[in-house]
């Protein structure tokens, strides 16, 4: 044997194992009988015998077993596959979301960690590769495009274009590319240090997210190499990036809800361009409505053909980042499986991940957590006062941060606040309330205050460490000390949410890691945050109204999203791109 | 700037210049106005202006541009791409191909060359990379994975597992992978010398070759690697591949005709897995009937959805071979467009092949020709005679080749020849001729005897140089005699084909490139081609019934499609993958 033909024995080893165990030489690990299997790639459901071995699948047969599950004619479809999820945003470390979601049919998430590395840089990133190695569900992670998101606020840490190369580099199998390429009006503007990050993934996956950018502007930004999007509104945005060529992810998560206006986009002819994706998830849904399973239910409540709603949560996403061997039932294909009691409830009777039966894996990390704390405030004393958060009247109007329920999109408005002894306050009778920025990465102790519209406060104040993307802690109120309060009882957590009114903590989610995870099990954070919930109904105006207002509350900081933001280095137009003053 | 930011100038400075050509800032090459875009990727038509620049797509919209073509409402589709073609069977150099397919639409190709690779090993394919290098039609390459196609025949050269490896890594951008694997019982027998090449492969893409093998002998075939098929002759084989996740390549060639009986495999949920390929393609059908604008023109007179079919002709192939930028209109992708007088008939006004109209484009090679004489006969005298072809009775009944029409099948028949003074000859009464295979390489002077039904020949000889896939001389007669002047006038042209009877020469087309293609313009070489036909005819049994009987020679001795083949090591049951004797 010559040396090169050496260099081939271990995978020809590899490939003469495979060959013998799909010829039924030697029994398989483990066979689905009696399946009727959802066909994915022929794109039809009929009988199938599974077999698997090694954690893949060998191929449809009469097989050997040494154990068998008898499906008795149920529904055997691929694993989901989550193409877009901050997993930050469900408040748990990944291996608690594995626990969660692996039950309701979820093989791999694409995981854009951009809250981690905002806060804690490339070094947080690859501590999330470190933990979640050896996970079953796989994570596999975008390189953050844009830490921070804009110039036009205080990250703890920057992602360099370097940086970006290294972890791609360095983590072939798992790093797929450059995540949501935020920064359109980077982009547009030729900025080089943006351009160079694209350039860094050239041979990679690049993900874009260029809300209604559409024209000679969404011609140049896929130019520069975007080839995704998931912030299509309404179907007439999303079809003109199908168009040009881009594939559409139809987000449906905890806060930005737009299946129903994109699906009427999907025809016979290009739904393999079109993947579901939840992009933000909160602990309470996922645990309640689900992950992708719910995203699948829905798309087939609203009409679409199964086959289909499972093609857009498994093999298209699978395709988009060249993930090899994933999102498909076929010889060769991971053994990612999800057996259905019902097809079309999407409810399942039994997960399969990497070919072992989830009730039999315990989920963990893979390695030594480090965690220590990142909520740093650089005010005197280190501790916030009623002062720090007053407002000096100027005008009569103000801007002021709109929410639009169920979307991420903020609107742009001009109100006049409530002034009392020449100060300017929220307005519960306007559902108005005041909102405010605190740099916490401990690098300049900046507080940026503005309005908020459409929160639903009464009294009080509600506070997050979680405030999209640089994660500074942000505060709602109605009342300067409480807003002081809630700033403090964070800054002593290591970061969390709470809700304070009349001086006194009413809730608290304690989020320790980075100021954005929880270290506990899903479960006690679930209560935590219906806790939280019932704290904030408690001081809301009207208790039925608003499901996520803590993530409105987060999202109100995030720059890159039309219309009106506020940072800590204050209020943001995102049409213009430009800081923008409070008064009009 | 540091030393790493200086690694992205380049690119930045290309993505730049790209942004400012989308956003308006320059004028653009060319426009195609008033397009009706057939658009693979929404899967919809919808009305564009499509600017150009540096030969690939701008955007849609209203550009400034130094070259308007008004296509006054005419539909315009991505140039199309064959997937599986090996372009020797066209007679033709490779830019000779291109400039008779590139006017009907072609802008790509992927070219198995294993009949260049039998005759003049890795050599001649990098030779033949080397000739394509800068045609404007782009000519991929799949590394040959089968020469010789098996141990029972004598090529002129071998490539190994190495070679494979240096082909792919020496040509990332132009060599896409394994080419069909068509050893299928070596896969199943764990051949390591086999697996290997399919090792050398494991980071690009192994096309299979796998007719009627289905059940676990299947489930093996795919675990060890091959990811698509162009040998389905029915719409269940096609099912099942598609079902375990092969891509399916629907042939119509001139030899191999499956679209009909595979169409009904496409439904609205799995077309994205399935193209539409030519494999082989003779000159005179090439410029008559067309190229894959023939294969689209008939998926929609089958009822196909244009939009599919054109699907089924571009980007489904470009996505299987994971070429990047190719395939459809849209932008960053490679300006290869067809304008349309007709959709449904696929008739073409106007070609632009990466940005320039095809009628400005003068093709031919990108180097010097290196052809040499590849014909050496090792018979005593350098000359085949009459007794070079005697067969001495020894039995009542020869096992046979049955010519299938319109399949590149054969069927292993059990037959009576004509015997006189102890010898057995061809029975024109019978439809019965004489076969010989003869080594040509110059190296053992092998010469095997066997007969083949169905080729319609009453008097004289025909030969061949190309013979699937080892190209000996092949030669098919009804007189001995005949049959060696056939032999001696290949020998003396360097190689092609002939038709002689009665100790003249009909007619003859050179081959002299490696006794398989032309140097001639290819309108001469279709005249020639008429003529051989002409030539074949006058000797025929029937003057009408066969179209390709040359074609149907030359598969007569690929020994790894069933039933029964011949090569200069004798006859191969394809079945049991064994030579067996003539006499049964």
């Amino acid at each position: 044997m010559t040396e090169v033909c050496m260099n081939f024995s271990a995978p020809v080893a590899a490939l003469t194992r495979k060959i013998g165990l799909a010829l039924g030489e030697t029994p398989v690990d483990l066979l689905l009988k009696n399946a009727r299997l959802v066909n994915v790639l022929s794109g039809d459901i009929h009988d199938a015998d599974i077999a698997v071995s090694d954690g893949i699948i060998i191929g449809f047969g009469e097989y050997e077993a040494r154990r068998v599950i008898d499906c008795q004619g149920r529904h055997v479809c691929p694993g989901l596959i989550d193409g877009h999820i901050h997993i930050e945003s469900t408040l748990l470390t990944p291996w608690e979301f594995a626990r969660a979601a692996a039950p309701r049919g979820t093989c791999a998430v694409v995981w854009d960690p951009h809250e981690i590395a905002n806060v804690l840089g490339r070094q947080g990133i690859e501590h999330m590769l470190d933990l979640t190695r050896d996970c079953p569900l796989s994570f596999y992670i975008m390189a953050s495009s844009c830490v921070p998101a804009t110039s036009m606020e205080t990250s703890g840490a920057e992602l360099t274009a370097e940086d970006v190369e290294q972890l791609v580099l360095t983590n072939l199998d798992r790093v797929l590319g450059l995540a949501e390429l935020m920064n359109y009006p980077g982009v547009l503007a030729k900025d080089p240090s943006v351009l160079a990050k694209i350039a860094a993934c050239s041979c990679s996956v690049v993900d874009g997210h260029a809300p209604l950018v559409s024209g000679k502007a969404l011609n140049a930004y896929i130019l520069a190499g975007p080839s995704s999007d998931h912030e299509c509104t309404d179907a007439g945005e999303a079809l003109e990036k199908l168009r040009k060529g881009m594939h559409l992810f139809m987000r449906e998560g905890s806060d930005e809800k737009n299946l129903k206006d994109l699906i009427s986009v999907c025809n016979n002819f290009n739904s393999q361009n079109i993947s579901m994706v939840c992009d933000d998830r909160d602990p309470v849904d996922l645990t309640t409505s689900g992950h992708m399973d719910h995203n699948v239910r829905m798309a087939v409540s609203l009409g679409m053909d199964p086959v289909r709603a499972i093609q857009m949560a498994s093999i298209n996403t699978a395709r988009h980042f060249r993930m090899k061997g994933r999102g498909a039932v076929a010889p060769g294909y991971r053994a990612d499986m999800v057996i259905l009691d019902d097809l079309e409830g999407f409810t399942v009777w039994k997960s399969i991940l990497n070919g072992r039966d989830v009730a039999d894996i315990s989920f963990g990390p893979s390695g030594k957590i480090r965690s220590e704390n990142t909520v740093k405030l650089s005010v005197s004393g280190g501790k916030l006062s009623a002062s720090n958060f007053e407002i000096v009247k100027v005008k009569d109007e103000v801007r002021c941060i709109g929410v639009v329920t169920g979307q991420i999109v903020t609107k742009s408005m001009v109100v006049t606040p409530r002034f009392e002894s020449g100060r300017a306050y929220g307005d519960p009778t306007k559902d108005l309330a005041k909102l405010a920025v605190v740099e916490r990465h401990g690098k300049n102790g900046n507080i940026a205050l503005g309005f908020i519209h459409g929160l639903g406060l009464a009294r009080g104040a509600l506070a997050g460490t979680v405030a999209h993307d640089s994660h500074n802690l942000i505060v709602a109120g109605v009342n300067d000390s409480d807003m002081a309060l809630a700033g403090n009882v964070l800054a002593e957590a290591g970061g969390g949410y709470c809700v304070v009114a009349d001086g006194k903590v009413l809730a608290l989610v304690d989020l320790p890691f980075a100021g954005l995870m929880s270290l506990k099990p899903y479960e006690e954070v679930v209560v935590s945050c219906r806790k939280l919930i019932e704290g904030f109904q408690s001081v809301a105006i009207n208790r039925d109204i608003y499901t996520h207002p803590f993530m409105a509350m987060s999202f109100s900081s995030l720059a890159v999203i039309p219309e009106l933001r506020l940072t800590d280095k204050g209020l943001v137009d995102v049409g213009s791109f430009c800081q923008v003053d409070l008064w009009v």
